[in-house]
């Protein structure tokens, strides 16, 4: 298949078109590189050294005789977008292009504002020029688990049946995000549903969990090709940053009182969910929602997980949570869907954390421990402007 | 009260300012005009010719003393809707100032972003500004019926109250809505429940139905007073449509089968709805949603209620649906809250139509016909870029 992997210079992008590529599809990345902008911004920097998207490009094509096709430019610039659609004329497109972290679209109003456009404007223009160029192509679309909440009832795959006054219906699981960030893709996600139904598009939404993780087979052949590894409270995800903080032998952060629970999933698990999306696409018409995690664990949980697993003494310290989130709450996630399709999951109970604990030893000299502390405040809305 | 009206100007905003200045009390409004800009880019204007915000204000303190206050500006400014929370400091503040056609989101790719972005941004914009400001100010938003769809399930206002797999919960009313406009409306309803959870903000989201009439008291105390009456496939609801095909003499034009259901408010109790919510606020931390509509008719119901209470012979003429939406659906609207605050409803059985007639025939000479037939298709996505 010809895949245009969109946000391919990212953490899981890059590893995702790698994946693809290396089983034998036919890839393009396209990026406009906002990521590498935003560590400039925060004064962080990625723990792993990443090459630039055009060395890791030229290495791949050295290990492998593969070619991946790189476009630069901004889904917002909806001249770009269908560019780059009519150009590769892609089978399917997975679509990470958006700017992924609750606490940047928490950082204050402009941050909430460009959160929110840049994510809707550009899945909007894509979703028109799949629409006028070429309605076959089946869009795979990142969403994340963190647009459901936490429920008091159990998390369907993205459609719920419901039986009311005695009348039923089966309607888009009602969602209750927890983040600007997150309401921009539960914002997408009717904007594609919608599509699906007047043009008849072929869509799959994969709500994620929080990924953990930062090699695959592909990315391990060559420290050139490594992905981003991300330690800093703004974008490094839980699992990762405690990893890092062992290393470091500084205490874990816990938010709260810890028993906020989340839906897992391992990079290697996330490029392979990936593949198996394309392979099997959406019908015409269908807007496909999978639930992309393959085990849910509470924060507290997690962070026992990575102190036993330390060769060190670990700490845990509980913060003040910055977030407004439930603590104690019911959390039952349905995800069979790709597991159908053929999802083996690795478990966190596997021995990928060794791999994580060299990794972030190796580069440990690099972090900046003062990153991994939380100064963004959900209560307190911050604006340039009020003063 | 000090009471803000954001879109003041409008067909809705400015008879609204109006009474709520009638009852009391102190209010001011803020426009950018970009409904009168719509005008000139659809090459349509209101049927009833209307006065400049100015000349209305002028108007309204020679007849009444009162003043009523006037920002002229974009939400989308963020430094605009900061001022102008901060400079009249407002009690509540009702927001009509929102890109409000259907039709006008469908045309192409441009006029969907546009208003998405436009509706969304100002929205947070008004968001941030409160919550910094002053969080005791009650936001009191206007939503649409059309943000549900037509599920097969009872339409509760705004939360469902859900069993299942034994376990319950109140979420938020699963919404299918009809066009980017509508999903705009979604979008600025989930940012606004999250606004309320984190911030604690009071906020009253109104989602109304079909508006229908053109004169209140106020408004009809003065022709300079009038507010707009658009007859036209974009901006003409379709209730009022009606009326000026049968003067004219032409076919009622309904779309499809007719058997589409919709709710329905007369334009006086849009403004009195308005008043109750202001005048009874939500709590601090409440999403509260109303569904403002005083009965439900299909468009065959409406045609032939306008055909028979035309003084003149009407035909009715089916035209191939333009839009995508469900004929012979289930439709039960829950509408108590504003009931129970005391709105007394005005049905469509009542006296207005003749009055609805009088104006038509008054300025019948200013219509255009041809832009009564709709030309925007929903099923044909268009771009100026795809060529």
């Amino acid at each position: 298949m010809r895949i245009l992997v969109l946000g391919g210079d990212g953490y899981l992008g890059w590893p995702t078109a790698l994946h693809l590529s290396e089983v034998g599809h036919q890839v393009a990345v396209a990026d406009n590189f906002a990521r590498r902008g935003y560590d400039f911004e925060m004064g962080v920097d990625s723990l792993v050294p990443i090459e630039s998207l055009q060395a890791r490009v030229r290495v791949w094509r050295e290990l492998t005789g593969q070619d991946i096709g790189c476009y630069v430019g901004d889904l917002c610039d909806a001249e770009f977008t269908y560019h780059i659609v009519r150009d590769f004329a892609p089978d399917a497109i997975v679509h990470f292009a958006e700017q992924r972290a609750a606490p940047y679209s928490m950082v204050d109003r402009k941050h909430a504002v460009y959160t929110q456009v840049n994510n809707v404007v550009g899945n909007l223009n894509l979703l028109y020029a799949i629409a006028e160029l070429n309605p076959e192509i089946h869009l795979v679309k990142l969403g994340t688990m963190g647009e459901y909440g936490t429920p008091n009832i159990d998390i369907e795959e993205g459609w719920l049946e419901v039986e009311h006054k005695g009348r039923r219906d089966r309607v888009l699981f009602p969602k209750r995000p927890g983040s600007f960030y997150h309401l921009s893709k539960v914002h997408d996600s009717h904007n594609i549903e919608f599509a699906c139904r007047i043009w008849g598009l072929r869509a799959t939404d994969l709500n994620q969990g929080v990924v953990y993780g930062q090699q695959t087979p592909e990315t391990a052949r060559d420290d050139r090709l490594a992905t981003r590894f991300d330690y800093d409270a703004v974008f490094g995800t839980v699992l990762n940053r405690f990893v890092i903080q062992s290393v470091l032998g500084k205490p874990l952060t816990v938010y709260g009182n810890g028993t906020q629970t989340r839906g897992l999933i391992e990079l290697r698990d996330t490029v392979r969910c990936l593949q198996l999306a394309c392979e099997n696409p959406a019908d015409r018409g269908e807007f496909r929602v999978f639930n992309q995690l393959t085990e849910s664990m509470s924060i507290t949980q997690i962070a026992e997980t990575i102190a036993s697993a330390s060769p060190d003494a670990v700490t845990i310290e509980h913060l003040e949570n910055p977030r407004v989130e439930l603590e104690n709450h019911h959390y039952n996630v349905v995800h069979k869907g790709l597991t159908e399709l053929g999802l083996e999951p690795h478990l966190l109970s596997d021995t990928l954390i060794d791999s994580l604990f060299e990794i972030t030893k190796r580069f440990a000299h690099r972090v900046r421990p003062e990153a991994m502390m939380p100064t963004i405040q959900w209560r307190k809305p911050a604006s340039v402007i009020s003063n």
